[in-house]
């Protein structure tokens, strides 16, 4: 026989009732199972906490619940264990090795959405996915159903252009050159992009050295109807929320399958309205492709999905050999970024903001100069102009982005080439330093692969806020060796 | 630049600090991540919570870190993430589908023991058993690891007899019989069992009828020192603690990793130091064992891993088709158990037990006339002193046990054959009657599978403690079908 016992203070949150150890054992439950509290003719469902020495057979209630109900201090009831949510099923039948049906992943989403299932059971889908893998079909019904219960930025644009890298190169700031390129010949970008995750600087991380990135999709929405384009920082949008909970699941574990990696980046991208994409697959050892079949697996299903989303897709194959351009760390980055629209800066990332701006405009078949529009300051104004709107200051140029003062160059210990950079040690290197928190953080290369280099002649130096830091740093190097001549 | 802010609440549990959103997000820092907060010289190790709309670049410290450290507010500090244990690349291997050796599982259980890892993490390790599989040395491995983190029950008696039941059958009490039996013939027999789990009535609740069954290992020691065996609930006494913890994420998924589950059965085994072990394996379409192929396969993975345990174990096979006896529900089942011992009771339940307590002596290479045993009413004797050494009251008998009064019987809708029982269903009606938590509630079986029946004859009887929940059981009936005649 099951009593009820008020307890003195509130969830806020869901309803809960507390039961001890044995008692929940007797009765089945589980922690975290959804119950039903039966008596009389009332029922309240609720979240089971277990706690041990607990009275037994005694049914603790939140006061959330007894001020509600107003049910009595030693008032009999039943309580029913309630079944798990179908997703749990679908889960499972993944594991199994099956094949999900739309309805099926509609519904996993849909769970995970609202908070239905726990953690145990999002884990186990992304290690389901891992393990079993996804077919095409799966992956396009995952960014819909993703896409559907999450918030959409609505254009009213045609066509609206975007970008994506896969990224594990440091520096690649190549989105704050073609975003301004591309807008400037009067199309539309709203790029949304990600923080530093694992690197050392994400784009929203460089961009924010130049003007706010953290935004409403209203805001946004205001931004790009007033200059085109913006850069802003996708994570707080609500864009695919079931995504970022299940990319902090795949984090945790230190997992990241394919299919989830697929239609996690076609999710956010048809989240505002993308009808044109140019994908920047940078291939080498310590990239996220490693070598070209793996990169022509990928390209072959992103193509595969794109099409069952209606979505023009380029797959452009670019070096992730090494950085691009010198600086990597926020403001390093957006230095970078800052010169090459001012005309100067790296060469290797001018060509490669080029080489992607000229296949996005392809699938639209359009054939412009880019080259002349970046010489003629055409997206350095538009940077400008979506700077501004972003609540920057437009007058900025790229002198006045001076790293911290606390810097150590690290000199070339004999006459030769460049043949290595890790891209790795970089940005864990610039991470000890202090990047992407500490933006004036970083590491800038003087030479890149490839280049002849003289003994002491500087290789790169560390930027950071304070000596603690720069020690911290200068220590890794000897471990990391970031920069290899031969 | 971080600073600290002082909150003024206490968690009482492991260090706790907060960090706004976007300011984890830059820092790479993860809800539950292990950071240390870096200041002056000083360091700290704290779990990370994050908020929304809690100030940027702030580092919230509960009260509990802030009183004994003595940090002020608005104090610069660093933050660190802290790399995640190593069970969680051991883990990851296993998701990779390769073997792990003993000192990597010694790893995993470890971390779980001492909450090192997540949910999540525990899921991805039960997922990875279950798809991956496991090899008898890493089941073993893992037996001995979760033995060792454990609480163990020390009895200096040599041979140590215990038997286990695989399990799926209702009804299931022959522990009941078997340990009076054996202990009877003076050897020593430290019978833990489960509650149930998803049946209407584990071993732990029948038992509880007659006595009580929640014992420290002090207390059970005294009494199997006293009278040679016990029956106790195994659930509280920190036998192998991780093998719980994974039990839990296996019942939120709904599966059930064949070398978790021998692994499981074998912790708890060795945990009460059993040297001798027999292992029940019921055979049918709706019982854990499905049919001969897969019995074949199990018993030779429980030999194999029992060879590695230096246990000696004998397994039988026993029909799984119906349920054992007639009772389903604690005290009916108990009542059964009684009968048997008192001389009567199912035949069916009769054989069983002798069966398996042959086979548990044919271990030591021992033959006694059991079945004389049981009929001089030697094991009653003993049950009765079990019963008075675990609290009960040892002048019980079968006729005292009655259920509710609230009853319904089924009859035959024609004159025929019992074809088939669906243990699945009685224990489901079980269930919904009540059982196992309404002791005097579940179903008593008039005729079981090959018995003639006429039209109109009682075929099985429903009680339970009211008649809300008997008309919830009757309704189920149609919907079910427990049993067929035909």
């Amino acid at each position: 026989m099951l009593k009820v016992k008020r307890l003195d203070f509130k969830t806020g949150g869901p309803d809960v009732v507390v039961l001890d150890d044995s008692t929940a054992w007797k009765l089945g439950v589980r922690p975290k199972d959804r119950v039903k509290i039966l008596w009389k003719d009332k029922e309240i469902t609720a979240i089971v906490n277990i706690a041990e020495r607990f009275p037994r057979n005694i049914v603790g209630l939140f006061r959330d619940i007894w001020e509600r109900y107003d049910i009595k201090d030693w008032e009999e009831v039943d309580i029913e264990v309630l079944e798990k949510p179908l997703a749990a099923d679908y889960i499972r039948k993944k594991l199994d090795g099956k094949r999900l049906k739309r309805k099926e992943i509609e519904e996993i989403v849909r769970a995970i959405n609202e908070d239905e299932l726990s953690d145990m059971d999002i884990s186990a889908f992304v290690v389901s996915q891992y393990i079993r893998g996804m077919s095409l079909d799966e992956i396009a019904y995952l960014v819909e159903a993703m896409v559907d219960v999450g918030q959409r930025l609505e254009l009213s644009h045609y066509p609206i252009l975007d970008k994506h890298s896969l990224g594990g190169i440091p520096g690649n700031k190549v989105t704050m050159i073609i975003v301004p390129l591309i807008t400037s010949l009067g199309y539309v970008m709203p790029k949304t992009s990600s923080r530093a995750i694992t690197s050392a600087s994400g784009t929203a991380d460089a961009m924010e050295v130049l003007a706010n990135v953290s935004f409403s999709l209203d805001e946004i929405k205001e931004i790009v109807n007033k200059v085109g384009g913006c850069i802003v920082w996708g994570g707080s949008l609500n864009l695919a929320p079931v995504d970022d909970k299940l990319i902090n699941v795949e984090k945790v574990l230190n997992i990241d399958p394919v299919s989830q990696m697929i239609a996690s980046i076609m999710a956010k991208k048809l989240s505002v309205g993308a009808t044109h994409l140019v994908l920047d697959f940078p291939i080498g050892p310590e990239a996220k492709v490693r070598n070209r079949l793996e990169a022509t697996r990928l390209k072959r299903m992103f193509l595969g999905i794109a099409r069952r989303l209606k979505m023009e897709v380029s797959v452009v194959y670019t070096s992730g050999y090494q950085p691009i351009g010198n600086g990597v760390g926020p403001l390093l980055s957006a230095k970078d970024a800052l010169m090459v629209l001012e005309g100067s800066g790296p060469e290797d990332l001018r060509n490669k903001a080029l080489k992607l701006a000229e296949n996005l405009l392809k699938l639209l078949n359009i054939k412009a100069d880019l080259k002349e529009m970046l010489e003629k300051g055409e997206a350095l104004r538009k940077m400008k102009e979506i700077i501004e709107a972003q609540g920057g200051d437009p007058r900025i140029i790229s002198e006045d982005l001076q790293p911290y003062e606390h810097e150590f160059t690290y000199t070339s210990p004999k006459n030769g080439r460049v043949v290595y950079i890790s891209n790795h040690a970089l940005n864990e290197l610039a991470r000890v330093a202090g990047a992407p928190f500490d933006e004036g953080a970083g590491i800038y290369l003087h030479k890149k692969v490839g280049e002849k280099v003289r003994k002491e002649e500087p290789l790169f130096t560390i930027y950071a806020r304070n000596d603690a830091k720069l020690k911290r740093a200068v220590k890794q190097v000897v471990l990391r060796k970031p920069v290899v001549v031969k």
